[in-house]
């Protein structure tokens, strides 16, 4: 494939991990990218073809030590570190540096928020890699920082933006999601294992401790204006990619289902990667396998007066990697959809 | 093995089911059970071990006809047949004959509500097999009718009975829950596909729609002595067994974690079916696979003030054919956990 | 995405089942190619949407009736119809259509072996799409037809040609594969309900009935240039894509690993769709999902004088789809990876 | 459950990994063990419950340290250990304890085999644990030391030893094996996540380098009286559970179907555990998922002259646990098959 002349080269730190490989996957497919330097922390020095033999085209590479002196040198800069070392990376390489964290560094505006969920001192907030969100795709155009999304936050809130942007729910809302296991990362624990995890499901985070819950509210809040409540549950179910979330939330009294399905049929008839589903039709996992596509339906409960939001998402693209791609392309000025799978791999 | 000579002989309609082949499986390990005959609908002449491979020493019987002739002089007869066809073969068996219904028709107490959810005339209110619910134990004592409860609504049951009867939570609940697939049956669908589950998380039956909502309505306000308004959404795991219920209702002005603690914990102490966890386990459906037993744990989230319940069952033991024989044990006046698996097959 | 002045119209019969599915997945992808009519069966009227979701840019096309009246009018026709019905619609369709048949009636030279197999006459044989069988390139460049390997068929093929056409191996193979359901195609049936395969691994076809041994022979005995006997064993495995294919053959007197590496890194260097992995790495189906790319690696066991061969695939992607668009490519002249996955979707 | 007055008391040494969890399994539901201690390595000090929550009857019990303070005044210790670590144990607990060894430690009779895959000094052999192997039944009855099969050989022997015995078969053997990932142990290895595992196949140990391929060679040349080679390839499996092994042998000259099948229903007519399925009838794993039994099934292919054979057990039954606890009844001389699942848990 012939590279544009105008390319842009992307360096990926972190790349042996499911979020560093998952970004490779879609840079691979990027038209306007230069993949560059590669880098990993106790894995530098091995092929890539032994931690990712998926990424066939790069199986030759060797990873780098990440540091400013690998790292420098690029367009663009993706990060996928553990919690905590992102700000440090972003001062060495320089503002004109195009960094997208896939961490959760920068994402919360609360540094209150911050220190009770991950107990370090706040880093900072930068532009929302979730260009759905009201404002977010303002913030991110010309912006050289960018905080990718968690992976429920951006199921959950691209479920209820409509809802709370069209005033219908109530501020308090009950989601129930169940996550592919490539989400709890690739380090080996006993409770990840194969033999655990197939044929099961459990929950983990209950009761309001999930890291993620924070930045549901901050994001469902600032779709309602107002403060919104968010009892989250996140379960782990026996596949390797995909999220499903199940949101309940009390409507607003005369609600009806038609101002429902208006309020998500207008919200999203002009987003390239969120698709409302035809009436009776139901999100699943599989069908966004690989793809940046979110799925979303909606259905009013008179008997109880609750609308229950369903959406799926891939965990890994448009929950992570493609959420950042997305993000990055409008950063740089380039088409948001550029590059980007718009067709899961099922069945 | 020795059979007691005050054995009791037990028919099973729908042999070649998913409910009856389990329940073949725990009749097998029964002490005072000599099963007697297996019948079918289409799959009548066929061997059971072409049917249900995994029941060995049943491998050689034939499958009979569903009917009168053949269910005729047993003490017990599981029935486990499509709705609406249990009404009449029991008429035939006569008042003496121990009938253990694994379908719906007579779970339902409301002629109203059975007649919205499935469509056609009440058959009629048996003494319910969930023997843990308040009430249901004594009505079970020397019953020759027995409805078996839906799979949900046993989970679903069993995880909110003591915030209710305690008296703790507001009367309107949250219910989001991951089954199996072999939930759905072994009639050949598309969507049931292996292809079509494995890897993948749907919902389905949202808003409200699905059959088991009535039933667990009518269980908890039996409770909650009040009226609960329950928001129900299934999900299809891609597992054969299991469900996993997560549950959230807002607690009651004041309640505290340690009343809550002190519900579940004294509600289940003498239960020998539910167990609630020590504080920090969460359940999973791969520890009771195989197994009659529920998991239960709960948490209270102080910042939204919610109550959130989580327990698993195994949809084909204690969801089914398990939840049936516990009764069974109880309407015939034996110890009740006579011959139900205490353990999961786990990993 | 601008569609280049030349483009190329395909039609897809068959577009409701798997083959058909990822065959409209990888045209999605292809610069070159204008997707025209989807054809169906029993679906015909239906949206695609409803039976594809996964392939969310043609979610609202419509299926129309398979026959020339919609399939006229094409440059390329894709057959996925189940086995004999091929050669009366490309007899309709005029010889300058390119037509590329995912089933099996053309693939075969010897009409006794069809007529054994398969138990009706025999269609023909047409320029067979594995491009990497000696021979086969040739043929495809310029060709109107095109009849697509069986998925096993490539497995095995792509495992043992270099073995053979650097005459390392007796003409005895043995061979047990394991396939994903979805090899076994969207029909709804008991035994591949998700509750029955998960979990679950099985043989089928074995003593050398399956279709796709004779399809095996015939590819082994022409690289190896004398009649090769190829038992053949495959299993069903609990996941929903992907084969492995373990192959064992006995090596000539005084073959070494030497030799046998040497063979296999010559005879596929310049592939672009065969890969053989580094020493001490082996194949595995994950690495392959989604992807064209076929993963090999060799050993021998000098203990017992055999060559073991193991090969993953994609059924769906190199194992049929793939296969079938990477042979389209070389017909039509374009470049032989052109729009083809290089990655794979892992974890 | 009254203990009958002459049970014997049982410790378990490893309780916490996937071998001794199943020991215990079936302990719990054997009429004449009592359960003793329960011993661990690192997780001495930890509840059963949080390790093996599946065993609820035994969560609160804690594990102790493995040693002979623990495991002294037992009747039978069940040995749970990394290999190279029995034989000391064994000599601390004296003569006339009974021990059964599920590691390796035991199972080789020449001691070169074992230094060349083992790597160690060797220890000696005890009588093997497969009952259905000529000779071993005797030599179990009233030994007082147990060396159980290691799962591949105990499904490979079982698969063969009836054409071997018969002289119907050739003395090489291809076998390709898949296993559930519950035989790769508890350890958390990053291969072993389930999001590696779920939805892929691969093989390892390819090339005759396995562990278990010298204990297959050593029974099948026991069942043969000659020498039988061995080529071994094991794959994992999507699954927890499970063997399914795939055994190709060529048939000596002449050799019938019907002799074939002769060997097999005669060899197997009074194998309690061992079971030869009608013609037409192939095993799977899930048929037996938490049985003690074995399936199997013979075809032969006369167009390759080849006899293939296929077994199914559960890993962690028939292929561990299981098996120690059929040869412990021998050894004990309590009936054989006292206290195992005779039924499988499927769906």
């Amino acid at each position: 494939m012939v590279v544009p002349a105008k390319a842009f080269r992307a360096a990926v730190a972190g790349a042996s991990g499911y979020a560093g490989g998952e970004v490779l996957r879609l840079l691979l497919a990027h038209p306007r990218i230069e993949i560059g330097a590669l880098t990993g922390g106790s894995n530098a020095g091995t092929r890539l073809g032994e931690l990712q033999p998926h990424l066939l085209p790069l199986a030759d590479r060797v990873l780098q030590p990440t540091g400013p002196e690998t790292l420098a040198g690029h367009d663009v800069v993706f990060l996928g570190l553990p919690h905590g070392q992102s700000a440090a990376v972003a001062e060495q390489l320089g503002e004109e540096v195009l960094i997208v964290d896939c961490g959760a560094d920068f994402r919360l505006k609360d540094p209150v928020d911050w220190e009770t969920f991950y107990g370090s001192p706040h880093a900072g907030t930068w532009p929302y890699g979730l260009p759905e969100l009201p404002g977010a795709r303002d913030a991110l155009k010309g912006s050289r920082r960018i905080a990718v999304p968690g992976c429920y936050p951006t199921a959950v809130t691209l479920a209820l933006i409509p809802a709370y942007a069209a005033g219908l729910a109530e501020p308090e809302v009950v989601v129930v999601a169940a996550s592919g296991t490539s989400g709890a990362g690739k380090a080996a624990k006993t409770h990840l294992l194969g033999s655990e995890v197939m044929g099961s499901m459990s929950p983990y985070g209950v009761g309001g401790v999930h890291r993620h819950t924070p930045e549901m509210t901050q994001n469902l809040s600032q779709a309602a204006g107002e403060r919104v409540a968010v009892s989250f549950t996140p379960t782990l179910a026996p596949m390797s990619r995909g999220i499903l979330a199940t949101c309940s939330v009390k409507a607003r009294p005369g609600v009806t289902a038609e101002q429902v399905r208006a309020a998500y049929s207008s919200a999203y008839a002009a987003e390239p990667f969120v698709h409302l589903l035809p009436e009776g039709r139901w999100p699943s996992t599989s069908a966004v396998l690989g793809s940046n596509h979110t799925l979303v339906q909606v259905a009013l409960d008179r008997s109880v007066g609750r609308i229950t939001v369903v959406s799926a998402i891939d965990n890994l693209t448009k929950g992570t990697a493609g959420g950042a791609v997305q993000s990055m392309n409008i950063a740089l000025g380039l088409p948001e959809e550029l590059g980007l799978p718009q067709t899961g791999v099922a069945p």
